[in-house]
């Protein structure tokens, strides 16, 4: 048992004490884990778009003071009642969304949209109690789905706690706890291209970028990647894109253009973007008889997925996934070996690092388009 | 070597002079077979919509006169030049579609829409030399989908024949030319229900009662059927299905019956109307993670497929189908041992039969909605 086991612990966390101002490093007291919690030491965390997008709180209902934050690596301080899976010691990756192993879709061999730990931006507080673990002079802070990562010390449901190889840097496979996962299952799981096969990235960020290397690891013959930014092409080619279509150099719908580059259509097609005219392309460039297509991108609340059906009985697939299919405890610590064996590569993704004090410079990189990933070094 | 091999043969063919008149039983002749085409002996046929349909000409470029019919038992008669795989007295299902096992599709293990013969229903005349094998005094009469199954003798492309056990009955399993196998196909190919799994079907005709009797195969647990005509309901109880929603019965969205009564959605649900309501609620009603929504009917040139995204970005996957993505010649066959071994029930589909003269009465049947389907026996 840590010393620290069952005491409040102060230590520094970035607050966001309104929306779109810059986080503010203060002392917090992160409360002992209760039953079926885990407090966690994060010693890196790295900055997702979701972040970004909750902290500017634009045209939602916004819920501050908060600690955001939720691709990290860390190592278990104590655990609380009920936990067996996990002890002092272990290292984790957080996960925004989990896996309780009990309900139906935990239960189910397809989903990973557990019942009970399913992502929830709403909820700033702890399931157990309804409370928030974090406090500055006993004023509750916000927690950010589950994870708040951007603190040294947090607390976390340990169905969203990964247990993962203890000999795997914490400073690279931090990575995996969002972004990387979800566009890399997005091929991997749900696509699921054949060797040889041809594959349409649409939309070259992180989650593209990762979606792309599954290709590459599947061994696709073609990588054709299709952004409106012509500033992504040269970064995606280590990704082992191949081929590049920018929507707008062409008159025609880029379903059309794809199609013609690929004598009909390609063999799989993830949609990256969050834009409703790339999913609809993404889903009609595909072939008929064999086409399948994969949505990822979050799309607009009032937004409307339209084609002809015809499109469909031509036996097209059309599927959207949600963390790769990943389920957190089951599958992540088996991607983390894909990347310990050399399979998967991560560093292509970590393009820049700062210490934690100066946690807004990653906002900075990421809002000017700079990084695909910046790792934010803890107690640094 | 049969004594009519080479030569034309006179016999009996019900002909459509007209769009929408009755056919007439008259005597054509049937040319010999050419290159990679197949003389057939048909013993017994049955009606499909596709046949009225096209009969009625409604909103089509009509091709009159033609031999209509595709839904076929028979007996080779003669091949012509580079047939090997089928000889005199093979036993043969003709199908609308065809296999040339050549083509991407065909070798493609996902697909079945040959490049070469996927069905095509403004063609009247053969491949081989763009004539019919039909004629009236040297008058031609045309062809419909490759089989024209209306006449005691027909020429089929022989990538659109699949050879059966000749112990198979061919006064029941002709029936499995089209209808029955789309349905009995969109069920154990495309939507493979895992046993104990619940299925909604949608529209109870001949194809959604065989997409039930799949369910049944499958061994779902519950099969409701939907339908806007509750006279569909007491028959398909014969296929096993279970419960029954009518939408006009409710004020909301069938697909939110549907959900209310399943815990949140059924685990497959397969689409057999053509109506696209029908369609988009389908897929709408399949639970979240893990639900399969599968489109078989064939829908009207300017309908479109509309729903939100989210609701394929919570796991739910949509697939088309074309003829239960059977390949006839390959998948055909196995179709037809399923029934040999009492697997398949085919006898509860045959409600009605006639013999060739009163083939008219068989579309009286089907335009008042009385069969399911009705055995037109030839040379009687
Ligand atoms: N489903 C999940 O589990 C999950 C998890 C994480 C992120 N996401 C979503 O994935 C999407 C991508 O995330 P990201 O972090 O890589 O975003 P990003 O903003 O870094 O990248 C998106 C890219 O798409 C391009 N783009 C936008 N509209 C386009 C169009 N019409 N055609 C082609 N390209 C277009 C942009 O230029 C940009 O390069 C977002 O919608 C995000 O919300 C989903
Ligand atoms: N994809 C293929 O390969 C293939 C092959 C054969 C037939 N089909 C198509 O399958 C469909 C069904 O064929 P069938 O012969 O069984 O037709 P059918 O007309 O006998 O049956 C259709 C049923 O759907 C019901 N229906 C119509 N609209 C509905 C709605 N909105 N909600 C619920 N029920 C509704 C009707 O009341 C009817 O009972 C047709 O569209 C046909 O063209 C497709
Ligand atoms: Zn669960
Ligand atoms: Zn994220
Ligand atoms: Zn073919
Ligand atoms: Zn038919």
């Amino acid at each position: 048992m840590s010393s620290t086991a069952g005491q409040v612990i102060k230590c520094k966390a970035a607050v966001a004490w309104e929306a779109g101002k810059p986080l503010v490093i203060e002392e917090v007291e992160v409360a002992p884990p209760q039953a079926n919690e885990v407090r966690v030491k994060i010693l890196f965390t790295s900055l997702c778009h979701t972040d970004v997008y909750f902290w500017e709180a634009k045209g939602q209902t916004p819920l501050f003071p908060r600690i955001f934050g939720h691709e990290a690596g860390g190592i278990v301080e104590s655990v609380g009642e009920g936990v067996t899976d996990l002890k002092l010691g272990d290292h984790v990756l957080p996960v925004f969304t989990g896996e309780c192993k009990e309900c139906r879709h935990c239960k189910s061999e397809e989903s990973n949209m557990c019942d009970l730990l399913r992502i929830n931006t709403d909820r700033g507080v702890m399931l157990n109690d309804g409370k928030t673990r974090f406090s500055i002079n006993g004023k509750p802070i916000y927690h950010f789905v589950g994870t708040s990562t951007f603190s040294e010390y947090t607390v976390i449901h340990v169905g969203c706690l990964a247990k993962i190889n203890p000999a795997a840097p914490l400073d690279k496979v931090c990575v995996l706890s969002c972004g990387i996962s979800t566009g890399l299952g997005a091929t991997l799981n749900v696509a699921k291209p054949k060797k040889g096969q041809s594959v349409a990235v649409f939309g070259l960020g992180a989650v593209g970028l990762a979606a792309a290397e599954g290709a590459r690891i599947a061994g696709a013959s073609r990588i054709i990647g299709v952004d409106l930014n012509p500033a992504r092409f040269e970064e995606a080619k280590k990704f082992g894109v191949t081929e590049f279509v920018n929507p707008k150099d062409h008159d025609k719908p880029v379903q059309e253009v794809l199609a013609e580059m690929t004598d009909g259509g390609v063999d799989r097609a993830v949609e990256c973007t969050g834009s409703i005219q790339a999913m609809i392309s993404a889903f009609e460039c595909v072939h008929d008889g064999w086409g399948v297509a994969v949505l990822v991108g979050v799309p607009s609340k009032d937004d409307a997925f339209k084609t002809h059906p015809m499109n469909l009985l031509n036996e097209r697939t059309l599927k959207g996934t949600f963390f790769g299919n990943y389920k957190p405890r089951t599958d992540i610590p088996g991607v983390v070996e894909k990347y310990m064996n050399k399979e998967l590569e991560l560093e292509k993704f970590i393009t820049h690092s700062v210490p934690f004090s100066e946690i807004n410079k990653a906002f900075d990189l990421m809002l000017h388009g700079k990084s695909i990933r910046c790792i934010i070094t803890m107690g640094a």
